[in-house]
């Protein structure tokens, strides 16, 4: 039996488990793979990636380390007693190696998965293999069995006084830009419906509606803080990164993170899940279409808007479906300082305000608004607008960030270089990817006042010299970097002005 | 900047990279899962997966650390300066997108797979999902781009004395026992023909044949030695650990592995090219089909088979392909010492060997045998029973172990339990998969003296308390579990005596 020790670090999808390289318990060449371990001795069999040392520091040899938040979740005291074995395949993963035979699986299956998922009897790898495989083949049942089964893991987070309509909107990613959501909520709060949001900081991305919301309020409420919130707003913007609303749901979104790759069940079931676990009955889905978003044809985003049908219709929710043109960024700013500042200007309705930006958020806010069966089908918008020019979404939007919590204004990171135009001609279109990279290096979303400011337009005439875009970073070494890339290849094709 | 520490753990497959949760360099909360990161100041991009630790006696906030092998393969001291990003997705990973659409892949994007999953730009996840999507759908000329993609990475080998036929035999997994290996070795070394054989330790298995040929003698040899002993013998029996054949390979093993899924685009692959890289010319493979095997049915395995032929084909490799029957364990022992003694019980032609072992391994020795064009159809069998009849395939055998160098033997694991028959009736079949779940328990491989003693055989009569199979385990506490396991279900079935 080995002593239990907590590992000061910080592993959230799957816990590392440290065994010293001269433990008797575990052959030593295996362990330099990516053996999965199991832990016996707690209240349930315990489950982690087995990582060897050669320092006693770290772990003695009659020791086992648990990595963070893990040893906390195991809940015993250090030097509990526990026996350490090489982890068997979970029963569940023969349903897997069905799926990639191309069977399908059923209802039955597909919850046994979920099961063993929230549980941690898969592993990252086995996880990334479940997500692939469904996403390769799969039947629309399938999805929605997968969103059933996911909903059953999901704690409820009651509300007290319920509208008939909860509405909340959700976006397919990779636009560039894109920030409606803060601007939507400010719309829909001043007509009066019911819209709480949970949301999630960026990861891998320079950017997302939390990390904007932090640069206006506090976004990690406690549960009583966000129900103080809603009831006083009837919603909220929020960070879910304090609620474990679903183990295995948040599980499944950390691998695909990991992943790169946003799968088409895997984002119908995820968002309807959660959606319908808050109790949520209408949904705004906005699907971009463009070649830099992960929707990248009509086709696909067709396949996608009848499989969000199929399965929101089976759970109850009334879904209306955008697609969208994700050719061109929408706004500026890309860095939450930068789009914190698009999203003031389209609620202030100043001059500055990016067009596009108000434009889609009017739309999309239209579309929400008629989910209230008293607004006529064309009315919606109009109300938007009004909602809009009247201040009276300013004012909701002020509401809830004093009431979640005002933080001073961040300010726009100091260094800042302005990118020109090498020739003259048109501007032919934007590299959502490169110009996604050149974000990141800037420090984005860690600088909050990091990031990129678009000037230039598609379709606009411009000479050598004339102004592309300004990168801004806080940090010397992200702003050489950033310069670097964008040195070598701008994000932004120039065309012959006869073109 | 940060200074480069490194961290004494070891994590194979993909680097670890220690970072404190004060780091200037990274948001906080996205390191919390499992993001891959970008180490630049060495000579080439460096990558792996964050850690972030509150303990500053791991890292300093302006310190990075990282695991092994990574650090030493970065050579570079410790306190050199290093800039620390977010990775970004790497290009190739868009073919795989594709790949899980539906899309047939060229195989330039294989060979830029293969590429950037060498140079670690890939992490686990990333080649999980690459291995599912390419076994969810592929062509066979799919799989020919990826095995030669794959044979380019590797490091030749190169043996100076060759001859014209050079054979090799490999066996698709999941079959109880089975141990056919250094006795096929034995008769085809006999013979004169030239077999050097690399493989692996077990990692999530009880065993193998490097495992068991590690009870008899040295297996992890240098290069110089290697050399010696094929030169003396014409063959070896070692493991490849110590080797870089392919970086590549080694990756999409080591996480093949951790997913537990073996794809047949990656066994045909992998196996082919680590083959010709080595300079084989003739291979036969033994396909075992049964309903715990990894070929499960006979449709599966015409369909391997074919994969197999086409890509062999192509690359000028002769194949034999041998279905053979997997329904069944074969051999008596479990586990390395009682698998040794099972095969010297053969080579020694004992009474106690096990016929079914003996009868396979003469079976496929047979089959090499025939590779060379000198020897009729139907007489490959007769002369490999007349070589272990002889001693010849003992002999060769023998000299082989002193070549490597003879280790002193290792004992039967002194716990020992008697599993018996609950009841009278025919023993109806093994369950493996709950067997080998039972003979990991016991401590196998790790204590090379442990695993199970299977005496019963499947349409035996017994009575009730006639012996099934014995455990043998070293540490008490496996010996337990394992004891455990095998109360609630024996894995061996017990038909009424009617049936």
């Amino acid at each position: 039996m080995l002593k239990l020790k907590r590992i000061p670090v910080f592993h959230a999808t799957y816990p590392l488990v440290y065994i010293h390289e001269n433990c008797a318990d575990i052959p030593a060449h295996g362990l330099k793979s990516n053996i999965k371990v199991q832990l016996h001795g707690a209240l349930r069999p315990f489950y982690g990636t087995a990582v060897v040392t050669s320092s006693e520091q770290i772990v003695r040899p009659d020791e086992i380390g648990v990595s963070q938040p893990a040893f906390s979740d195991l809940n015993m005291p250090e030097g509990s007693l526990l026996s350490l074995m090489p982890a068997p395949a979970p029963a569940s993963l023969d349903s897997i190696r069905r799926k990639i035979s191309g069977d399908i699986l059923t209802h039955k299956e597909q919850e046994k998965i979920i099961e063993d998922i929230a549980s941690n009897a898969y592993s990252d790898l086995e996880i990334a293999g479940f997500l692939v495989a469904n996403a390769s083949f799969y039947s629309p049942q399938e999805v929605l069995s997968l969103t059933q089964a996911l909903l059953e893991t999901f704690q409820p987070f009651p509300l007290e006084n319920k509208d008939d309509i909860i509405v909340d909107s959700y976006s397919v990613g990779g636009l560039l830009g894109n920030r409606t959501d803060p601007i939507v909520l400010a719309i829909i709060l001043a007509a009066g419906m019911m819209m709480p949001k949970f949301s999630n900081y960026a990861v891998t991305s320079y950017s997302s509606t939390v990390d904007v919301m932090s640069t206006f309020c506090a976004v990690d409420l406690s549960e009583k803080d966000i129900r103080r919130v809603i009831d006083a707003n009837k919603g909220c913007l929020v960070s879910s990164a304090n609620f474990r609303f679903s183990a295995a749901n948040n599980r499944l979104i950390g691998v695909e993170r990991g992943l790169g790759i946003n799968t088409f069940p895997q984002i119908v079931s995820s968002t309807l899940a959660a959606r319908k676990a808050l109790g949520v009955t209408h949904v705004l889905v906005d699907i971009p279409v463009g070649p830099f978003c992960k929707v990248k044809t009509m086709t696909e985003a067709l396949h996608l808007k009848k499989l969000f049908e199929y399965v929101a219709d089976s759970l109850g929710i009334v879904l209306n479906i955008a697609l969208t043109d994700g050719t061109e960024p929408v706004g500026n700013g890309i860095g939450p300082v930068l789009e914190a500042r698009d999203v003031m200007n389209v609620l202030r309705c100043s001059a500055d305000a990016p067009e596009d930006l108000r434009e889609k958020s009017l739309f999309i806010a239209g579309r929400i608004l008629e989910f209230n069966p008293a607004v006529k089908g064309g009315e919606g918008y109009r109300q938007a607008q009004h909602l809009l020019g009247t201040g009276k979404a300013l004012e909701a939007f002020t509401k809830i960030i004093f009431d979640q919590g005002k933080v001073s204004a961040e300010a726009l990171a100091p260094l800042c270089r302005e990118v020109l135009a090498p020739k003259d001609g048109i501007v032919g279109g934007f590299d959502a990817a490169h110009l996604q990279k050149i974000a990141l290096a800037t420090g984005a979303p860690r600088d909050k006042g990091s990031g990129l400011d678009l000037i230039a337009k598609s379709g606009e005439e411009v000479q050598t010299g004339d102004l592309l875009y300004r990168i801004y970073a806080q940090n010397p070494n992200s702003f050489a970097f950033a310069n670097g890339l964008a040195e070598g290849d701008s994000g932004v094709s120039i065309l012959p002005p006869s073109a």
